[in-house]
């Protein structure tokens, strides 16, 4: 019998960098590995989301424009693929539906293929007018779970969501494990529910991080259970809080019906390239080599150390277990929403201030705006007594209608106010710049021109540090007193570094 | 229905820091973690073998069988397993039956309880005098499968090895897959191929490394095909070169028809006390993270290291390539054995030769050894060319019925070679100790009365690197100059680290 091909995402260019190097992997030290990934069979590859659109204009003096362009350019034989936060584009609030629209209209037109639509509440009426707006440009509109655990969260509930996404048109269904907290027996029921209920031919894409150590098996499950294609990061970019490697899916498979079309000769040479990148970045390593208290805590990689910078700020990073036990309160009195940006820092701030000034003694107001509706509906019962709080301490009345349909037009509002920006060029893309991020965006516009920074240190840094940790010697941080010869005389002389 | 128990064996104390840290770790580093360890719910702990004996004489001055007994009243409630490499016991050769005998007895006293019994080759006959002494003492005679790839290596040869391991009277089968290249299919295929013919009671352990990214879906698989333990570390001490994680492992089950009855809250504690020491030994941290191309070259992890620093050491760093080119043509003549202890050396070094000297112009004494039985009968035939090469080259003919039977009793030879030497205590234990490692022990029994070195670092220097990381200095190698300014004059000083 001939094998199933299963399809392969490649998480290199986004995700990995995201969530190993925080997201500050310059453009420069993607392009040599773009011909490679081009030509190794990936079902799709991810390059642009979010935080990559946030780090380029705020670390990198990179346009993310340009970024996607520089892909599309480089990867003209592959599907390139973005995550896309439904209403919430690439921000942190919800946008009117015009600037939907123009965001997904441009993002298309520069080389956008496949866009991932996402809501943290897994509220459809937040993913409807983006996924309308792709399936208008003519590219793939792949509708979202984000999975999560929880009392009130059940197969059915997945189920029904993915009917929801079908019924809009979604060209495919994604099942969003950011937490990597999917297990295999769950990853199965769910996956072998939506086929049976809607058909083999929906195509369904698995997304996990391997941050628990369990989702390698997680992808075995799925693939077994009629999943097509799942995300993988080439292995020198994987685990810890990353993904499972890409090689490492190609040779799991084979004996199995499955069968991964990848090119291992071409991935070689990609993984060669990262290998030799990823040092460069190592300041910006997270710690994390495997961690499944997270089955226990809910607590994502990226969220706890978030959280853990924001007590160090406060000067009580003594309450970190605190905070930790206080999360999963937060969590299920927000009525249960997966936790996933901007879920996850609004929840673990919320948790943070609970534990600092007392529990809902001061809310922060995007936790008001959460328990009141302003984000959509939870997939849970909103706790009403924290509601009733969230209302005395803003003045705001809940809402329970579309959160977007509460907003007036704003495209005209942001095209006046980008043109007016320093550095500004007048396209729409940077209208849409400024729209995902005015602060940060109206400093990026100034220095533009002056061209991309690489933040990663050079390979001669990067050499003489290994250098330094296998002769085990360490640096001096304090003053040293060195014994000076000038001139015949032996002086004492303590220095320190200016 | 309920669900089946799972039972896990523990490799913190033995495989794990072996293939992540060189088997540096000192006892001292793991009693604390040992209370925990005993009380969790594991099926076993291994916590002694070749290499950690070794490394106990060789770097840390620390008696091995003094931490044998002190595991032993540390953790009343669990059962000691060891890796015992048939008649090579703990060393590097063959040794006579009576040594044997003595050896098992002697390690079964101390506290031993289960005995994983190995041969590289595979050959029963190395196998049976260790089984048949474990049975004698009364604990758990463990008949093991080394798992390797080959074109003679198929599904009915290992269902073959597993009838006359059972036959030789063994308690369990273990499937040992050193390289971390057993796939899920062969997983399923081998274990059910087991169960089927030699009926489901037969238990089944697999201890699988993780270096190629693949093996926690292959222990997934080898749970739903039968298998009644499986070996993992815990999380702080796995993953790379080593092993998956006990907690991993413990979420992965969960919602399936298996659990791995552990204690999640004394397994954190194990996680912790593990996570606060291995930074002491980073200095022998190997830098694989992921290598899931070992399933083409066919080296495993810690081969690859030995092979390296051979060609460095003979300024031949360059020809990495070649050598590993090498390696399959070698192991292909030998008969493809497996390649693990000491058959990895054994073909490594001679695949180092070949490319250095020409193609078997020099033959090592251990793989002209190899190819004319003294190890035992290989699965593949020999290559005939290169065992007449050996002939020629040695004086030595080739020999096909049991190796050890080739062997003059030695005990009484040893005790009294042992006996004469400086520190020997008199007893049984160190004439073994000087059995396994001659030379080395000579040496360790002169130093033993000053007790252990711990090779670590102190937490002071740990966290003194931990800043210096963070602040992102990195050591001056070369000189600097300085700018220092002594009573109103400054003086450009360069200065160097004396």
């Amino acid at each position: 019998m001939k094998p199933k091909i299963i399809g392969v995402t490649e998480l290199a260019l986004r995700d990995a960098h995201q969530s190993l190097l925080a997201t500050r992997m310059a453009l420069e030290d993607m392009v040599e590995a773009c011909e490679d990934i081009d030509k190794a069979g990936y079902w799709s590859v991810e390059c642009w989301g979010g935080a990559t659109f946030d780090a380029c204009i705020r670390f990198l003096n990179e346009d993310p424009w340009v970024r996607l362009r520089t892909f599309r350019e480089l990867m003209p034989n592959s599907r390139l693929q973005m995550l896309l936060r439904g209403q919430n584009l690439l921000g942190y609030r919800h946008y009117e539906d015009m600037v939907v629209d123009k965001f997904v209209e441009k993002s298309a037109e520069n080389g956008m293929d496949v866009f991932r639509v996402f809501d943290a509440l897994n509220d459809p009426r937040n993913l409807e007018r983006a996924m309308k707006a792709v399936i208008k440009t003519g590219k793939h509109a792949q509708g979202t779970i984000c999975y999560t655990i929880s009392p009130v969260h059940t197969v059915e509930g997945y189920l029904k969501l993915a009917g929801r996404l079908i019924d809009m048109g979604a060209h495919s269904i994604a099942i969003k494990d950011m937490a990597a907290i999917l297990r295999p027996q769950p990853a199965h029921d769910i996956i072998c529910a939506i086929k049976e209920t809607y058909g083999e031919d929906i195509q369904i894409n698995v997304h996990c991080h391997s941050t628990t150590g369990v989702t390698m098996a997680t992808l075995f499950s799925a693939i077994q259970a009629g999943a097509d294609v799942v995300d993988t990061a080439i292995s020198s970019m994987s685990l810890g809080p990353g993904h499972n490697p890409t090689g490492s899916l190609f040779h799991m498979l084979e004996g199995t019906g499955y069968h991964a079309e990848l090119d291992m000769v071409r991935l070689g040479r990609v993984r060669d390239h990262f290998a030799k990148i990823r040092p460069r970045y190592a300041e910006f390593e997270s710690p994390t080599l495997v961690e499944s208290g997270i089955f226990r805590s809910q607590i994502p990689g990226g969220m706890l150390s978030n959280m853990e910078s924001q007590l160090r700020m406060q000067g009580a990073a003594d309450k970190r277990a605190e905070v930790m036990a206080e999360v999963p309160i937060v969590k299920a009195d927000a009525g249960h929403p997966p936790l996933v940006t901007p879920t996850s820092q609004i929840v673990g701030s919320q948790a943070v201030f609970n534990v600092l000034f007392g529990r809902y003694e001061k809310m922060t107001a995007e936790f008001a705006d959460l328990v009141l509706g302003y984000y959509g509906r939870t997939h849970g019962e909103v706790n009403p007594e924290v509601a009733k709080i969230a209302e005395e301490q803003t003045g705001k009345k809940p809402i329970h209608d579309r959160p977007a349909d509460h907003l007036e037009p704003e495209w005209d509002q942001l095209v006046t106010e980008a043109h007016a920006l320093e550095g500004n060029d007048g396209t729409d893309e940077d209208v849409l710049t400024y729209a995902m991020f005015p602060a940060v965006a109206t400093e990026f516009f100034k220095t533009r021109a002056k061209g991309p920074i690489n933040v990663g240190k050079s390979a001669a840094q990067v050499k003489a540090e290994e250098e330094a940790r296998l002769t085990g010697e360490t640096t001096p941080t304090a003053p040293i007193t060195y014994n000076v010869r000038m001139g015949g005389r032996t002086l004492a002389v303590k220095v320190e570094r200016a």
